[in-house]
């Protein structure tokens, strides 16, 4: 598996746990790869926001998004039309990446998503389920997830 | 939608960071509907159970699972082979069980999955996701995808 994995994210976590729960999962994937976390500003969008109004903030976030990917990783980008794999599905194609690539790099987007620069970018679009769920729980849910994919490469008891 | 939510899980959370977010989205769903959960025992099993010993622990998981089913409830079991979703779709299949039952009862199984029998019994079989997960980080997950679907019956601008 790649030594390094960087997660791009856009927007603070606000509630404690979820936080807690990063950390926790940080802590437990540093012991098997080098994380690094880019956490993106979320634009500002009214209430009620339009269409213009929200494809213009996507628009920047993916600029900034973009400008945060490391030149040789291989970007994974989060997003509901994105393709369904198991664990060990997502697993063998991360591991044939360490060949390629130094570094994964996983994007999720905003509560608005990705603009479609980003999707396009990205080598991997995932979808982790057909329900939605806010980004922030998401970003729990990735950790876990590319944690038990070191896990099953490494051939733990973690995955059973 | 069903005035009454039922969650079974098996097992207890060991971390504080996923009692808090349970306990956060069970206080938001409570405004909108009785939550009710029922938190079973996980049967004991050796470090490297056999498939005899696995199988005899979902069975008697399993007794204690339909036990708590409440007799007009509309049962959903969450297991990988189950029907995907997305969330308006979800909520259209929830809303259609108000008629026929009183409440609705969610069961997630311990961390080698559900009993045949509790599968058989279900009336949805619901698949949250082709990655695996932690059951116990799957129940932070139920909960905010039916806290979802309440609010998008109710038409506000949760879900967008």
């Amino acid at each position: 598996m790649p030594p390094s994995v960087r997660f791009i994210t856009v927007g603070s976590l606000k509630e404690s746990y979820l936080r807690e729960a990063v950390a926790e999962y940080r802590k437990r994937l540093s012991g098997m790869c080098r994380v690094e976390e880019v956490e993106l500003k979320e634009s500002r969008l009214p209430d009620d926001p339009s269409e213009s109004e929200i494809k213009t903030a996507l628009a920047n976030e993916a600029k900034a998004i973009l400008a945060a990917v490391p030149p040789r990783a291989y970007p994974v980008a989060l997003c509901v039309e994105g393709v369904k794999l198991s664990s060990p599905e997502l697993t063998k194609k991360l591991e044939a990446v360490c060949n390629a690539s130094d570094s994964l790099c996983f994007i999720i987007g905003s509560s608005f998503g990705l603009d479609p620069s980003v999707k396009a970018a990205a080598k991997l679009r995932l979808s982790v389920s057909d329900l939605t769920f806010p980004h922030q729980l998401m970003r729990v849910i990735l950790y876990e997830a590319v944690y038990r994919c070191y896990q099953i490469d490494k051939g733990t008891k973690y995955h059973k």
